[in-house]
């Protein structure tokens, strides 16, 4: 067994190390020098491309245009929407100075005193600012709307407590910025990115979501909606997966950005925003894989068949190569991405470990009888079951083997959300349960107040109201106030 | 004729002028609030993802893998490799503070000096130093090298003086970094990359370049050499356009990166890092674009086709629509981008004005006549000309006419590269001819002396050592001193 397995935490017993030990263990990203800000490996990247590659096609099936806005943002556009200025302009990281001298022992650099900034600016937490800023010289006339630009970029937080892919300082992420004439088409497009958000997480990372709309404590900085997708973890804990906001007029307001409406009146513009990040990645880890290591879902998976050569001579291992070469042909030209892995310095007993830590969905093993016998050991990484096949047609049977793993993860996941969807309306017994993880739909007052009592006993916060919940007045379980809704309650990350 | 293109400076008028003026009634950029920073546009946007896409196809076809670094370095990283210092560790954006707070009266926000940074962070002006901390740990034996990473990023060098795309404080970029275990290796890696580029450059661009190595002087900071391709704009200014650099061990050295050989025995890591960014738009439209707009290649084009119908009616345009239907379904079939454009917001003649002025590739027009006549008027930017065509078989017409004008532009830019280089071996010529721009293939006896002084009297600069120049002996045409090999020389940007 590979020793990097060996190490592996088991879930059970830790499953916040589990994480963290598969993180590294399977080459996905590492801690940098700069406290906060991780090293996203080739392997952990490779997923990232596939995320970004399927989303970016989406994003431009309904319209939007890729576009780049500068990094850094003037301190004073913080300030400019009021309730943004609470949420985005206080752990930021601050540019003051734009230049280094030598030290006068010419030993080291520090910073020259005389290059300090008149305003300081902001390395941006969220685009919404700046781009407001430059969107007021694109906008005119009804006839420029709706504009709807989405940008892929780094951004940074400065995050006291940090963990690989879910909390990190700095992260990539994509933000879409779209500008409408009405009220009604902003909230519908802020709707509809929720649902492309949606779509992607369960039809291609293969984790089910709860979509709804957060409450009002719980929603961005100056939104007035904002509509989450909301994804169950192994340990029962909520993963906030992906955002979309319908900011109003908020951000028209503060930036002044108005357009001439069809009577040639000056209207203010109507805003959303979007996002989902390398947070994903997390989601990814934390919702399919095991104590072997990761389990990844074919659609995303950097390598999809692995086929690993057994033989006892160099000319065996030629054959073997020989008799696979047309069906890696045949599955690539069909966009599986397969890698046949015959290096003589590892043994195939680490090989097998290894591309099992590394979560390759299918692996293909053939050896001397399996030359005679024309066959060929298939084993699937989601259930780890093994099986000999018939060699003949192998690349189509990969290839519904592949179809099925998707569709088989993504159902296993979901069954293990629904297991763990409770409804509850009892306070104390909710207390009591949510220690052992899961999403609870609890009546609820509607009240700050009781959102943070909540909060406060038991860390669990209200995720969202699910558009698909049970509507059906009650009694608020803390308050025992009338409640006209229920909500999903949990703990998260 | 549309506004925009009628206030188009003349080449002939202001070269400089009639760039900035392109850029940005194209709508590929524009200046943003923060000094030296740009916003990239939609437009402008899609001929960098263009690119992006085949250049990332091309690294991964040398073996290169996609990776991402933190985006702040330490400051006593940049002091840790004592010629890089000198180059990267001046003109840099440097974080102090962690958090921003409010003002006492609320109104706004300011850094809270309770929140100043141990140690400040510097945006990344280029990466070899956080890369090579990281590499450390990624190296342990020959078997793990080579290692070949690239990253597609932000960099920030805070410039005085800006211009989009040719030179902005923050860029986007790519920047391959790649770890070998002999200096022969890592040589040939930096000269492959280079090729890589110049096929790039010529076979997308359709930009002919000059590949050649830097002098001393113009080396990258810890290079120990500098490959360079160099792009002869219409103004007959270099552009220096891509560049690879062969680091030797100084960044091992630097931070103690070894790995062990195969008799076990510890040695220093080889370097390259090589690097392309968003100047090379600035390079794409100076070479090619003229007194009317843009003109792009066909395969760098976002917009390579354009449909206009000229409808007397709806029912004309219907017609019209129908026509073209199955042509743009083969077209978009064949990985042609086609757009259709009906608005009836816009008159034909703004229409091709402003298709010009964006310098899409092929214009279709069809009127009422075409349609009787079962034909269809073809324009293509290159030459300007129009034809009509028969309409049967255009989508091939089409096809074939891509390819041409990509041919065509490719060959123009040569022709006129080839009249404007020159041998020159009189210095008192040199000083006249260079004020009309050129490339000037100059003996040079290989002093910092001799290239300090031309550049003084001159703004002209080495450029490099051509790859394929003539190398026969002969005499500096400044000192007088013998001179084995000719250099480019040349005014650039």
């Amino acid at each position: 067994m590979a020793k990097e397995l060996k190490d592996l935490t088991k879930r059970a017993d830790n499953y916040s190390q589990w994480y963290n030990d598969l993180v590294t263990k399977a080459d996905l990203a590492e801690q940098s020098p700069v406290r906060g800000c991780m090293v996203i490996k080739p392997y952990g990247y490779a997923i990232w491309e596939k995320m970004q590659h399927q989303l970016d096609t989406m994003f431009k099936e309904t319209g939007a245009q890729n576009a780049y806005f500068p990094l850094l943002i003037p301190k004073s556009f913080l300030s400019r929407e009021a309730e943004h200025v609470e949420g985005f302009a206080k752990e930021c990281a601050v540019v003051t100075h734009y230049r280094l001298k030598a030290t006068a022992d010419k030993s080291a650099v520090e910073v020259d005193p005389a290059a300090k900034l008149e305003e300081e600016l902001i390395i941006r937490p969220t685009s919404e600012t700046i781009i407001w800023n430059t969107y007021k010289n694109w906008i005119h006339s009804y006839r420029d709307l709706p504009l709807m630009c989405n940008q892929w970029c780094n951004v940074m937080r400065w995050e006291m407590r940090t963990r690989p892919f879910l909390r990190t300082s700095e992260f990539l992420w994509q933000e879409g910025h779209t500008a409408h004439a009405t009220k009604e088409e902003a909230e519908a497009e802020a709707e509809k990115m929720l649902k492309v958000y949606a779509k992607f997480a369960e039809e291609w990372m293969a984790v089910p979501v709860v979509q709804g709309v957060k409450s009002e404590t719980e929603r961005f900085a100056g939104a007035l909606d904002t509509y989450t997708i909301e994804a169950m973890m192994q340990d029962g804990k909520a993963l906030q997966s992906g955002t979309s906001h319908f900011l109003g007029q908020n951000f028209a307001k503060a930036f002044d950005v108005t357009f001439l409406n069809k009577e040639n009146k000056p209207e203010y513009v109507w805003a959303t925003s979007w996002g989902v990040s390398t947070r994903l990645i997390g989601a990814l880890i934390m919702t399919h894989s095991d104590d072997n290591g990761l389990v990844l879902p074919p659609r995303l998976a950097p390598i999809q068949v692995v086929i690993i050569p057994i033989a006892k001579n160099a000319e065996q291992m030629a054959a073997i190569a020989e008799k696979f070469a047309p069906v890696i042909s045949e599955l690539r030209s069909k966009g599986v991405s397969v890698k046949f892995d015959d290096s003589d310095n590892k043994r195939p007993g680490f090989k097998f470990a290894d591309y099992e830590l590394k979560g390759v969905p299918v692996r293909l093993c053939m050896g001397g009888r399996d030359m005679e016998n024309n066959t060929v050991e298939v084993m699937r990484r989601d259930t780890l079951e093994k099986e000999t096949v018939g060699f003949d047609g192998i690349a189509g049977y990969v290839e519904t083997l592949l179809d099925e793993i998707q569709k088989n993860i993504f159902e296993k996941a979901r069954r293990f959300r629904d297991e763990h969807i409770y409804e509850c309306e009892n306070y104390d017994e909710f207390k009591e349960r949510i220690k052992d993880g899961g999403f609870f739909l609890c009546p609820w007052d509607g009240t700050a107040e009781t959102e943070a009592r909540i909060k406060e006993e038991t860390q669990a916060t209200i995720r969202c109201v699910p558009f698909d919940a049970p509507q059906t007045p009650g009694v608020d379980m803390v308050s025992g106030k009338p409640s006209t809704k229920r909500v999903l309650i949990a703990r998260s990350y």
